[in-house]
């Protein structure tokens, strides 16, 4: 991985942005270039990035390209049921084949989401202006790296407790909220042989990927999900009495 | 919980015993029956376990009966494919809820399992009359309650790794096989607000649900999925800026 | 379990109320009484509690002591230097073996805390009577059982992160306070066969102790770390090359 | 850490070589020498290995030395009681500020082990020439790639569960032995800033060491815990009313 960038596609829903004067105003490339361009900001050579959206051919998605790429980033939000099962199906094949994915707020609700951890992911919301407060709790954790703690968001959606996920493997921010309520904003899970990282902040109603210290997670969080070796998947496998035989 | 019995709900898929002799003779009430006897041999008083197949009407599992049930065990293998969409969905939902659920052997590769896992649940096997022996890494854990380490069982299918799960919450049993395999052979998780334990003996060739170790297992681990209080679901919930107020 | 009641015994440091008026004024019989008071309050003929000081003879826990208690909790702050290695050793030794322990607020910088974390346990405090809000991450947890999300705290001191501790095996409650900060407030561990829960309410200067809420919290905390069973050890053992045989 | 080897410090107790014939021959010029060439071997220039041993001065680690090592490895065993406390103090403060350890096979009983898990590190055992397989259950974890599942020691001393440790935070390998026993034998943890690889497999009276697929996990194991920044301690810290403000 130290010699090829990792290939990163930014995966848009990119219907915000053409209806919705206010989101255009902070994203008049679509959201997801703002995305990309955090990425290759804080990654730099590191990455090889490119963006899709939900109307381009395939859903953005096609075969050819979602077997080159190494991590996936997901950003949805009211189209989430248009998305056809059968890309859900290989998004979840290929994650667990090892291609990492980071899946961003509103995605928190997505098919693909909901698929690989099994539960509602349903949470807590408000749009109300509150300033979101993002502390570290594993200061080691390369998602962490370069961030101060809290990173601080003056305005942004809320998102509360309970949230209804697996507890994660790795639990790397905490949030807080004007209204005092919490949510655990960072957090990792291993499925299969891919890396999955969810990271709460970015409502299209608040320039959010514009802030330095969401651009640099975001480019940490690509980063450590990309995978260590090639797609390997795991069938049911029979294991014939010799299949493992000591000389 | 100490008041009433859990109830519990044994689903069993019923097709094994019905075309072939030798599970038959083996279970000649049919395999459900016998993981039911074992439930009740050791839990005693704790529950009140009923019997369901998937050839009963609604497949064993209508609304009324979902309802009333605190745990739910799962032994399918040849048929997973029979049981409908619609009933993944409604035990989902009610393990999320707070149902309990242990899933059996062959189970692993059920719709229901792979549903709430998010995983592929594929493993390595061989069906050539192993040994198995089951150790317990957790001997606090109320599910090993009772139990030696290792568990004989003189005849088994082979499990292997790598079973493609989620990192269990917390691990149980490790079993090793005649050909010196290992498998993860007793997990917990959590989801939403229901306990699931998947424990992997017992192949239809062979009488294992007969094993009185097996059989406390059984039991053991019905009590330690029993939920704590009613069923409450989470939903996406709206929270109004006034939702909560120190006073 | 169900027949005899949970042996608990509250260990408390006992020095603030000794020579801080305001901690007097809240807790006149010191914070031992009042924390066991809560626990028996909300866990009724489940549990049997004893409460012991530090200025007690054997510092609190001669050998007969510990070895019939079943769930210890532990209140210290400015003595936890005068806590004996030999007792460090003694309780670690029973909690590896079944005893369940309960650590409450600053008891994070004791002895027997760092011992069994491994960690520095280091935190960040202001003693600045802050409002604590306590919500729930894990609403299923028996410790979480009966309490509001949030339970609110109008004055307490503040606990945030970093809070350097092992993740926790089951993350069950995470603070907010006035000034934005977030902390782990609710966190269980498994060590040996031993239940550990760590909850942070509970600052000598206000009257936490006293809040109904946080009360039943503790109730829940003693009969969740209950022992299943007997105490036993886990020796360094020689396994003979016969000593598991296949009969 | 692209630019720089890590560098890398292999503590060895270096006794059983001066005594035992047998252990000298597989060992000439002491186990810890071979340890470091398969590191280097495998990780080639990544890493920049020394080696030292208990009868060093300083018992091999002078405080220069720990503060310029990003991963230290330790094999101990009759000697476990030899190393100072201070010693001991001292690694576990690297550890904690994010130096990386990897503990080997009988290190399982070093006071540093210990200290840093918390619990008794017992385990069952039997030195009677088994063959072990190191099967991997985490196919995409860094310290498994490269090695094939199971690597196969031919002759190895047996580590049987229960394992006296905290849950791992990721189980990379369990052991099955001849005697049909398994054990947990690559365990990863978190602690502090710094990450622990305990790795089983290299008992002094077999040439474990020298195996390829051994070597090639020492050398992944040695780079897995590679600190991703410089070391920091985590104090208890006063945050003052104001430590945090929005402008």
């Amino acid at each position: 991985m130290a010699d090829e960038p990792i290939r990163v596609t930014v995966w848009g829903e990119g219907r915000h942005e053409k209806r919705d004067v206010n989101v255009a105003s902070h994203y008049p490339d679509g959201m997801h270039a703002t995305i990309a361009s955090g990425i290759t900001e804080y990654a730099g050579a590191a990455v090889a990035v490119r963006c899709v959206t939900l109307d381009d051919p395939d859903q953005g998605l096609p075969a050819s390209l979602l077997a080159s790429t190494d991590v996936l980033t997901w950003w949805g939000h009211i189209a989430h049921d248009e998305v056809s099962d059968d890309l859900v199906d290989r998004v979840q094949e290929a994650v667990l084949a090892g291609m990492g994915l980071v899946v961003l707020h509103s995605g928190h609700w997505s098919k693909i989401f909901k698929r690989l951890m099994g539960t509602s992911c349903a949470l807590r919301w408000r749009n109300g202006d509150d300033r979101e407060l993002v502390w570290t709790v594993d200061p080691a954790h390369p998602v962490a790296a370069g961030v101060p703690s809290p990173i601080e968001i003056p305005s942004q959606e809320m998102y509360g407790e309970f949230f209804d996920i697996p507890a994660p493997d790795e639990l790397v921010f905490v949030s807080s909220f004007t209204g005092g309520e919490v949510f655990r904003s960072g957090c990792a899970w291993r499925r299969g042989r891919g890396r999955i990282f969810y990271f709460s902040p970015g409502d299209q109603d608040y320039p959010v990927y514009h802030h330095p210290d969401v651009r640099r997670v975001l480019a940490n969080a690509a980063v450590w999900a990309a995978p260590a070796g090639p797609r390997s998947t795991t069938p049911i496998a029979y294991a014939a009495p010799d299949w493992f035989v000591t000389p």
